[in-house]
């Protein structure tokens, strides 16, 4: 192993232990170069309408492709190559064995590399990142490359670890009184198989890495399954493992890509192949229970409804651009948004009074409104939205909660004309009107919630997680009491709290090394980036004995 | 915690990792007593025809218990205290707080308090085991004593490590050029609920510490349902948990008993309580693939058809004799043990020449022959029947391959002539007679199967494992080359291979601290004692972050 995969791996398997680390993976801005932005940008522009061949396979059975940017609202014409269902689970199982055979280390190396190569195309990927899911540019370069690196690199250094827990080999000593009865024992992690990793449309590499690197470094083939809207930043992932694995001399087919379109979809073909050992999905609930009730080893990321506690705060300004912040960014269309904010029908003690709860209703949506409107600001962290039905959907959240305290404001994009994009509304309703009503607020659009106590608050939010899930709770309160209420009984309900985030503390971020992505014990996902569980249930620890 | 638990769990988790002790515990035979054997049965004795008091819980909606002793063939007479479902769930939830608080090196000093009082009542578990499950004494002492405790201390031990994994509490920085973003975060092992641990009648405290141990170390409360026919064993580790509990002024309703009866099953009532989260489960795969489609988190061991490959030999008597006592132990009543034996056709090559396929087979019944006979050894090892559809299996068996080279010889057990006794049947059959046929030859059978080679019998074994699950499989060679091709094969389908047994080291034995019982990989079953999952998935990491 080089010295410097040795050194990233060792800080990397440090860190995830300390968990205190901002990052491991080494951003090295100056490393990206002056003209990183006008290169990455010249190297998307290059692959518009082209057959995209860097996979480097075989002639495919057809060229596929239908991704369209939300900032042009035109297709980008790039086709990818697609096999037949049987073409991809062989070649997987034909790269499997040598693979399965390599070290850990041996792996890590070889991943580590790969990762070597993606960072050299953060720029690139960023702006396919870009076109294809509405974010904005620095969400784009941040999620898609360096912090997606860094899950990667997560998923590799738990994986070493795991896989480094028992010694290979042991000589067992049982003392049986006249004699020592003595065996030879080795414990060999063995991988399961065929790991299918389905993507998603708004996060298709940081949402798809971590079970693709978890996948590999643990010994099993995968084929990556990208959402047909938003290919290339994965498809660019994809071709710079394979490229990694053939600089090492090994089978590039470990890790295949296999794109289909929204007509003729392929995932439960190779789903329910039942060479298809384990699959990572990221998406809709609906398609995630049916993952689940196929019976195989999987880890999804479903939905949630984000609550927000408000009860009492510091300064209640810098809460409410926190919050319109968190509203704004993606336009709301990220898995740790905040989608419900429940506030006191007495308002929100501060140091500067009691804010009434119509004050903090018009302080909010003053917040969202200048920040949309702030021309520097407001496009960029708003982004585009990435279907058009998630514009479908806030429109009838419009109508199930009539009240609106901020419509959505006319936005427009500096450089795309054309950009789908629709600013956040804000909309209020009292407890009672969402009894029996919640279920996910993905997208523009934020709901505050009119509740008689803090108590209250506590108590709807808990049930509607209980009942849907969630992946993030952000809550405001001065009160050490309140504090510990929240957390223990929010906690019940496996969904973390950030308290009192204010300035550049944002409850949509999580950091890899440090915060665990989804806590896989609620309804809004089985699985966390990255406890062991996420490396573990990919093989099994077999001990075998030599008298 | 008190010193001497510091250092049992020190060890423990030491041995854990180097997986190379043959156990942790301290068995300490001195302080067992010249007297503890007969103190031990006076003690059993006296519990026949009562009310089963120890439990200490309120007065119970009805006694139950319908135990028959397999080698007195009479009822035990014993009652146990039965509530109704909700009574248990209710008692379950309201001692669940007081342990979920408690940080885990506390809760490990309760529940390594509650060995040592489980420790000085192994003797009498001893008898309550024998007249339970009809395993021989000095099996009944081990299995349901020492080695059940050293697996509860290893479920205790890697529980310890799993929690204090990540650190408490982290100050997490993030540089942002002009300034340092920190935050203050910390890490909760959160308990996911009530665990149901379903009992088997073979191994009755073996077999359920192991999920109860794991699912207490982790915080949470417990019902333990025993098999109807094997309650007292594993109810006198139960009184000592609450034992425990009490004297740590805890809530013993942690730990519930719910006996019931083979008329009125209450196992389906408790699995599918919503508030029941987890399920250990150990017993027949019809049951078991019902506990593992009620899509809650679950831990299953069911059945296998482990088998034996034997290649070439150095001593042939010596793996006759070896595979004799495999098959002889407990009646074939073990999971572990062997079931299908593959010899060449061209027979077993040795040190002193080839034996013939159908001397080995003679060689074999006679050494069956030869230990069942012997009166100091015979009864002492085959142990009684536990259940009388047990014999009719092996009879059906018979019926399905009727070459018989053995029939089951008539024993008589000198101090219980009324025991359920039935010593092992050696069937044989061709390569092609089983093809289709496979099913697990659970108790006093095994079957002899002549293939065309050593590499059939791999074919065949693999097969077999890879469709109907198998814990162990023995393997006998003399070649290296087929030695890692036999490994390479069967571990494949995650079954763990031991070879060239003979002597004093049995396919049999699963040690604590060093042998994965079950691999969790194969239709066997899906967890394993114990590797994190089994720890892992009873609980879920939360991170809170404070500004």
């Amino acid at each position: 192993m080089s010295n410097q995969a040795i050194q990233l791996l060792n800080e990397a398997m440090e860190a995830n232990h300390k968990r205190s680390y901002y990052a491991a993976y080494p951003e090295q801005p100056k490393a990206y170069g002056d003209e990183a932005t006008s290169l990455g940008l010249t190297a998307f522009q290059q692959r518009l309408n082209q057959n995209y061949t860097e996979l480097n396979t075989e002639e495919p059975a057809s060229w596929i492709g239908e991704e369209v940017s939300p900032y042009m609202q035109t297709g980008l014409g790039i086709h990818y190559p697609a096999f037949a269902t049987e073409t991809y689970i062989t070649k997987a199982q034909q790269a499997w064995d040598g693979w399965a055979a390599l070290p850990v280390r041996n792996r890590a190396e070889v991943l580590v590399d790969s990762l070597e190569r993606f960072k050299a195309r953060f720029f690139e990927i960023a702006f396919a990142t870009m076109h294809t899911t509405g974010q904005g540019f620095m969400m784009s370069f941040q999620a898609s490359g360096p912090h997606a690196a860094d899950r990667a690199l997560e998923a590799i250094a738990v994986g070493v670890e795991e896989l480094e827990r028992y010694p290979a080999e042991v000589n067992w000593v049982k003392p049986m009184g006249k004699f020592d009865l003595s065996i030879r024992k080795n414990f060999k992690p063995m991988p399961k198989g065929i790991n299918l990793v389905i993507g998603c449309s708004t996060f298709p590499t940081w949402n798809t890495v971590p079970g693709l690197y978890a996948a590999l470094i643990t010994g099993n083939p995968v084929i990556v399954k990208p959402h047909p809207k938003s290919i290339l930043p994965i498809a660019m992932v994809v071709a710079e493992l394979r490229n990694a694995l053939k600089a090492a001399g090994l089978n590039p087919d470990l890790v295949q890509l296999a794109p289909d379109t929204v007509a003729a979809p392929v995932t439960k073909l190779l789903a329910e192949h039942p060479a298809v050992q384990m699959i990572d999905y990221t998406g809709g609930p609906a398609f995630g229970l049916y993952v689940e009730g196929l019976n195989k080893t999987c880890f999804t990321e479903k939905a949630g409804v984000n609550p927000v506690i408000v009860d009492s705060v510091q300064d209640i300004k810098a809460v409410q651009q926190n919050l319109a912040f968190s509203i704004c960014l993606y336009s709301g269309q990220m898995c740790t948004a905040p989608q419900y904010i429940f506030v006191p029908a007495a308002g929100v003690r501060s140091s500067e009074g009691t804010v009434s709860y119509e004050d903090f209703v018009a302080g909010l949506s003053g917040a969202v409104k200048d920040l949309v409107e702030n021309p520097k600001a407001g496009p960029f962290t708003l982004g585009a939205i990435q279907n058009e039905l998630t514009i479908e959907r806030t429109k009838a959240a419009v109508q199930k909660y009539p009240h609106v305290a901020l419509e959505s404001t006319a936005v427009q994009h500096p450089e795309f004309p054309d950009a789908r994009m629709y600013a956040p509304v804000v909309l209020t309703a009292e407890a009672a009107e969402i009894e029996g009503n919640i279920s996910e607020l993905f997208g523009p659009c934020v709901l505050v919630v009119k509740t008689g106590s803090t108590e209250e608050s506590l108590a709807l939010a808990a049930k509607a997680v209980a009942e849907h899930g969630a992946i993030t709770c952000l809550a405001y309160t001065q009160d050490s009491a309140i504090m510990q209420q929240i957390e223990h009984t929010m906690n019940r309900t496996f969904t973390p709290v950030s308290f009192n985030f204010t300035g550049a503390a944002f409850v949509n971020s999580h950091a890899a090394f440090s915060d665990f992505h989804v806590s896989g014990g609620n309804a809004a996902g089985n699985a966390s980036f990255t406890n062991s569980d996420f490396i573990n249930r990919r093989f099994v620890w077999v001990g075998n004995r030599f008298a």
